[in-house]
C-alpha cells in the first residue's frame, strides 16, 4: 500500500508522506504496533531521499502516532480510530424478556459464591484431580494420528460418526432397544434439554417434574415459559399417587421430565418396580417422558438398574439425555439425546441452527478415550472413591446435623431436611466461617425446600468434610439456642 | 449384588439361583455382555456346590439369556429387557413451528449434497491441508502442561480468561476502543449471532441486512420471526441510498446486521470510507448493528481496513461477532461477541442457560496456538495461496463463464451474475458432471438472484479449478444453444 502514495509538487514532500501515512492509520489500515517500512525501504519505493522520509516519521512520532523502538523500527501506537462516545444506546431497555429472565435466573449472579480458601459443598463437579490427564493425552494422539487434521474441520451436526455408534452400543448395554432410535451429540445435558424443549414445546405447556428438581432444568423450563407441575419426592422418589392424580385433573399435560438415578437434588436412585410403574401411568395418560441419565454411571458395578428408556422397550416415548460431566471431563461439554429417530432428525435441524455441531475435536477424544478402556477403568476407580466420601458425610451428618431426613443413595450428594431451621440463615452464618453450601429452595419449582440444603462432597477433602459438617452442626445448635 | 441371593428349601437350588439371575436380567441390574461371576466364585458366595451352578448357568444358556466365551466365562446375552411397542408418539404432531422451520430451512436437507469425487465449488470451509497439526498439537501439549487437569472441568461462561483477554488486545491491534467494552466466547459465529437475536429482539422486529447475505444469518432472523428488511449490494457493497430511504420508510428497524469484510456471498471488501458512512447512517437513525467479523482475518497484510466497530469508537452502538471458522480450525466451533459491557453480562446468563460454556479445553488449545505465534505464522502463509487461487478462478470465470458480473475482492469465493441463465438448472447439469455449487438464491432474502452463483475455491485443487470452471462454461453454452 505504500506504493500507492501519489507525491505532488505542490507541497512538502515529508508532509505529503506524513499525510498518507496519517490518514492509513487513521483508516485503522494500519493496526496498532504494525511496523512501518524502514526509511531506506520507504525511500527507495517513493524514490525520494532518506532524509525525506526521517522527517515525515519524525513528523508522526511527534504526533504520537508512531514510536520507535532503537534497533528495531518504527510501530504504529496504541490509538483509537474514533473516540465518538455521544451515542448512548440503552442496551437494557433494548434487551428482550427472555434474556432479562436468564439474567434474573443465573444463580451464578444471585447466590453466594464460593471464595478461595472455603470447604466448598456447593459445587457438585467431580474432583478434577481423579481425572486420568496421561489417558486423556493418549486419546488425544490416538485421534491426531487416525484422523490427522480433517479432525480440526467441519463435522457433521448429528455429531461424531464413531462416537455416535459407540454411543447407541452403549445404550444397548443399558438394557435400550435401539429400534428407530438415534443419538444427537449436544454439548451437555444443558444444551439436549434446551433443544428438546425449545423444539416441542410452546408458551404455556404443562410439564411434570419431580420436586424438588435440577436446578438448571427449573430455570430452562421456566425460560419456555412453560407450566410446571411439581410432584413430590418422598424416600423412593417421585410420589406415584401425587402423580396420577394431576394427571387426572391435568388432561393436558405435555411432558414430564425425570431424573431416575442419584436425583439431583435428593440422590434418590429409583428402584426398578418403581421406575416400570411410573412409565406405566405416564403412559396410561399418554405423556412421554424426558429422562435425565445424570450420573447413572455412578451406579455401584452390578447394581445397575436399567433406564426407563429400557423399559420403554420399541415404544418411542422416552427422549433420554446422556451426559458424563458430572463423572468426566465436562468442561468438554459433551452429552447426548437419544430418542426416535424421526424426532431426533428434526433436533439436529435445531442443533445446526444453533451452532451447527459440538467440537469435533472433543467428541473425538472422547470417543477414543472411551473405546480404549480408559473410562471404564477410571469409572471403577471413582466409584469407589465416591462411595467413601458419600458414606463418611452420611455418618458425620446423621451426627452432627440434626434433621427431619437424609437422603441420597450415593452419588456425589446428600439432601437434608432441617429441624425448623431456615436454610438461608444457616448459610449466611456458616459462610462467615468458610464453609458454603447449596439452599434447597433453589431446587423447589414452588417457593418450598427453605428448611433443606444440599452438600455435594465430590471435592471436598476427607479432612474439610470433618471439618465442614462440624461448622454446620455448631451455627445450627447456636440458632437453636437464640431462638 | 449376588450375595443377596436368598435361597429357601422348598426348590431346587438350581432353579434357584437361576431365577435370580434371570430376574437381575430382565431389569437392567445386569447389562449386556457384562461377566457374571465364574461357577466357582458363585458357589463360594452362595455356599452351595459348583454343579448347582453349572446347572443353573446352562438352564440360563438354554434360554439364550447368557453365553459362554470357552476360557474366558459366561456373559449376559444382548437382550432387550422390553419389547413393548404398542405406545407410538406421533412427534411430527408433536414438535412446535420452531423446529419444522428448522428443518425446513436447513439446506443440508434440502440442497444437492457432495459425493465422493466431485469438484466442488459448494464448500467455504478452509483446506485442511493447511492447517498446522503439528503447531496444534503442541499447543494442545502447553495446555496440558500448563493447566493440567483442572482444563478439563468445568470453566466459566464468559470463556476462558486468558483467551478473553488476548481476543480484547486483538481488538485493540483492529483500531478498536475496548472502553466499557466486553467479550463473550461463544460455539463460532453461529450460536455468537443466535444468542445477540435470542436476547435483544421479539416476534416482527425489523431487521437491515444486505441482500444477498449469509445464508445461516438468514435462517435465524427467520428462525426468529423477524421482519428482514434486505438492501441491494452494488460492487462496492450495500447500497447508500437504498437504505436511507428504507430507513426513513420505516421508522422502527430494531438493529442491521453487516459483513463489512468478504461479504457472504459477494466476497466484497467494503471501503473505509463505506463503513464510515453506512456508520453515519445508522447513527443518524438511531439503528445499532451486529457486524459480522466473518474472514477479517484474510485481508492481505498492509490493507487490512478497521471494522465498523473501530469506527464506533467509545460508542456501545456496534456488537462484532469474530469467529476465525473459515480460516482455522472450525471443527473446534470458537467465536466472540465483543460489544458494550453490560449487554454482554446478559448474553453471558443466556449463554450459560443453553450450554453452560464453550470448551474450554478448545478455548485453551485456540489461546496457546494464538499467543506463541502460530496463527499469525499460518494466516501469512495461507493469505499467500488462497490469493493465488482466487486470481486464477477469476481469470477463468472470466474467460469460461458468460456473465453480467463477477464479485469478489479475494477471500474465498466468487459471486457471478449470470447471463439469463437459471442456476438451479445449470447446477442439475454440472452435477451430471461431477461439479457442485452454491445457487445464489439462498443468499437472497426476497427469492431473487435466480440467476446467480457463488464459487468458492478453498478446498479446490488448481487442476480442478479449471475442469471444472470448464465444465460450467459447457454446460452454460449448452443451456444457451438449446433455448
Amino acid at each position: 500500500m505504500f506504493f500507492n502514495i501519489k507525491l505532488n509538487k505542490k507541497e512538502p514532500i515529508y508532509i505529503q508522506v506524513h499525510n498518507s501515512i496519517k490518514e492509513m492509520i487513521k483508516s485503522g489500515m494500519l493496526p496498532s504496533h504494525s511496523k512501518l517500512p524502514s526509511t531506506r525501504e520507504l525511500a527507495l519505493m517513493l524514490k525520494v531521499g532518506r532524509s525525506t522520509i526521517l522527517k515525515a516519521y519524525e513528523f508522526l512520532e511527534s504526533e504520537n502516532l508512531v514510536y520507535t523502538i532503537k534497533g528495531k523500527g518504527t510501530f504504529i501506537s496504541e490509538i483509537d480510530i474514533n473516540v465518538k462516545s455521544e451515542w448512548d444506546i440503552n442496551w437494557h431497555k433494548n434487551v428482550n424478556d427472555y434474556s432479562k429472565k436468564a439474567e434474573e435466573l443465573d444463580i451464578m449472579k444471585h447466590e453466594k459464591l464460593y471464595k478461595k480458601g472455603m470447604i466448598s459443598f456447593k459445587t457438585i463437579a467431580p474432583d478434577e484431580t481423579l481425572f486420568d490427564v496421561e489417558e486423556m493425552k493418549r486419546s488425544f494422539l490416538d485421534v491426531i494420528a487416525v484422523e490427522g487434521e480433517k479432525i480440526l474441520n467441519y463435522g457433521y451436526a448429528k455429531g461424531y460418526k464413531s462416537l455416535i455408534d459407540f454411543l447407541m452400543e452403549y445404550m444397548k448395554q443399558k438394557g435400550v432397544n435401539t429400534y428407530n432410535k438415534s443419538i444427537l451429540i449436544t454439548n451437555g445435558f444443558t444444551e439436549g434439554f434446551d433443544i428438546v424443549l425449545s423444539s416441542i414445546t410452546e408458551k404455556g405447556d404443562k410439564i411434570i417434574c419431580e420436586n424438588p428438581t435440577h436446578n438448571t432444568a427449573i430455570k430452562l423450563m421456566k425460560l419456555h415459559n412453560l407450566d410446571i407441575i411439581g410432584i413430590t419426592v418422598g424416600k423412593d422418589g417421585i410420589n406415584l399417587k401425587e402423580l396420577e392424580k394431576k394427571l387426572n385433573m391435568y388432561k393436558d399435560v405435555k411432558i414430564a421430565y425425570l431424573i431416575p438415578s442419584y436425583h439431583n437434588p435428593t440422590g434418590i436412585v429409583m428402584s426398578y418396580k418403581k421406575r416400570e410403574n411410573i412409565y406405566d401411568v405416564l403412559k396410561k395418560h399418554n405423556v412421554p417422558i424426558i429422562e435425565d441419565g445424570f450420573n447413572e454411571e455412578l451406579q455401584h458395578l452390578g447394581t445397575h438398574i436399567a433406564p426407563i428408556t429400557a423399559i420403554s422397550g420399541r415404544e418411542n416415548s422416552v427422549l433420554y439425555i446422556g451426559s458424563l460431566s458430572k463423572i468426566l471431563f465436562p468442561g468438554m461439554r459433551i452429552g447426548w439425546i437419544f430418542g426416535d429417530k424421526k424426532l431426533i432428525d428434526v433436533l439436529e435441524s435445531v442443533k445446526r441452527s444453533r451452532n451447527i455441531h459440538t467440537s469435533v475435536l472433543d467428541q473425538a477424544i472422547l470417543y477414543h478415550y472411551m473405546k480404549n478402556g480408559s473410562f471404564e477403568r477410571y469409572v471403577k476407580k471413582v466409584r469407589n472413591i465416591y462411595k467413601d466420601k458419600y458414606e463418611l458425610t452420611k455418618k458425620l451428618v446423621k451426627k452432627h446435623i440434626p434433621n427431619k431426613f437424609i437422603l441420597g443413595d450415593g452419588g456425589l450428594y446428600l439432601f437434608i431436611k432441617l429441624d425448623n431451621i431456615n436454610s438461608r440463615e444457616l448459610l449466611d452464618r456458616c459462610y462467615e466461617r468458610g464453609v458454603i453450601f447449596m439452599p434447597g429452595d433453589i431446587f423447589y419449582t414452588d417457593n418450598e425446600g427453605k428448611d433443606t440444603i444440599r452438600l455435594g462432597f465430590s471435592r471436598v477433602s476427607e479432612k474439610e468434610i470433618k471439618r465442614g459438617i462440624k461448622i454446620i452442626g455448631e451455627e445450627i445448635n447456636k440458632m437453636v439456642r437464640e431462638s
